[in-house]
């Protein structure tokens, strides 16, 4: 059974530790294998004169990757990343980071999944990173 | 003028938010561009039954190519990281985690990196996993 | 000066060796930065029993990339591949393989691109194959 | 059982189609997952002015991995490449190309590879372009 926005995103803070740091939310999902994600910004996560750095993009990616993983297949605790490529792009804005994430290939052990994250507003916005990525997923679900 | 592996994990931990909160050390570094570097366990950095999570993971890859770097061509504090890529290969143990990191090739504008993460102690220490990834280096350096 | 199809195949055509092995077309350009490419099916490229294999796939994958670079900022004979990572997601149809070249980001020395290799027809048309990629621009331009 | 480096030439050079284009052979093998491979120099593989392109390149990574791949579990006619990452450092010289292949991590489905291609005579040698990637291993093995 796949599971709503709000289900993906408690499974998530439970399990990846990571995810309460970045203030990981998830805004929507999509049974296909699709889920809209969000770092919501804060000063804690930079340094003076910084920006959002390249690990925490990492983790909003990887989480996202989780997310849409978990929107079509439902809940699946033991599925581990088996790999992550970023590309970073543009420097974010010191704003809330978006991640739009899509499971291109499901298959019964790998999803192969591509993230965009987002930053700034409005027509502002633009794809500040692109990640493609392969879960691994459980062998009895 | 390159730095030593004190002075490079000093610039580090004063640039890289995610440096501190990972136990980051700088164990040794090499002038052909080569750092040794460690993330000290803590039981902070897991969950109950969990491991190290990718995204630490990943944080440790990206401060230890920019220890590189930094061992071959000195401060660079503008160098920010182009793309990466990790392909986890075995679970951490619950133990320092090491990562070893090479400069395959020094550009001008771009620096190749290779990191490997290792795991465990003695005859049982084995890559974790393996890491490539490219820093983009200040124009007037 | 952008170009148009005819004259960005024509540029490929006459640099890349591969490209008239594969019976390489370009379809379609956008001047932001896309290209929509052609690998022409043949017997030729296949073995019995078999697929268009992996490196044919990679081979279109990167003259497309090219293109859709020239697309965006015409005639660039001395851009290299800078890196390429392909992640292979269906086997091919016995068909034409088309390519979905986009320019993510076109900085200034560095372009990075994005294609989606579709294989079959109507609406058994899917994605097989996809590739993130960067092209070094030279520095004269 | 494992195959030596003229078994594991023969089932490539009878399975893969360009590794007959390339003048693909296998010099060594291991088996722990080790493959030192060649592609032997020749002008049809460059235009004038030109050096061995990206694509042959990839085509001899991609053969690499898979002779290292069946230097350690014999034979696997049906292994396929599942994502293959290169970057590429340094212009070929025009000489043979020489492909060093390790698995890094054999799974039970996976095995992850890395290889290194090296081009130039003696001290003059350096790795040119390095190479990860993953083949998918048959389920009946």
């Amino acid at each position: 059974m796949t599971l709503t926005a709000a289900e993906v995103e408690a499974v998530i803070r439970a399990g990846v530790p990571m995810a309460e740091d970045i203030g990981f939310t998830v805004d929507e999902t999509g049974d296909r294998g699709y889920a809209r994600t969000r770092l919501v910004f804060s000063e804690r996560l930079i340094r003076p004169g910084g920006t959002l750095s390249g690990p925490v993009q990492m983790a909003l990616a990887d989480a996202s990757m989780y997310a849409a993983v978990m929107a079509a297949i439902g809940k699946v605790e033991m599925a581990v990343t088996s790999n992550l490529s970023i590309n970073f792009l543009h420097k974010p804005a010191p704003s809330d980071l978006v991640g739009e994430a899509t499971v291109l290939r499901m298959g019964r052990r790998i999803a192969f999944c591509e993230v965009r994250l987002l930053s700034g507003e409005g027509h502002q916005q633009q794809v500040v990173a692109h990640v493609t990525g392969s879960y691994a997923l459980p062998h009895d679900r």
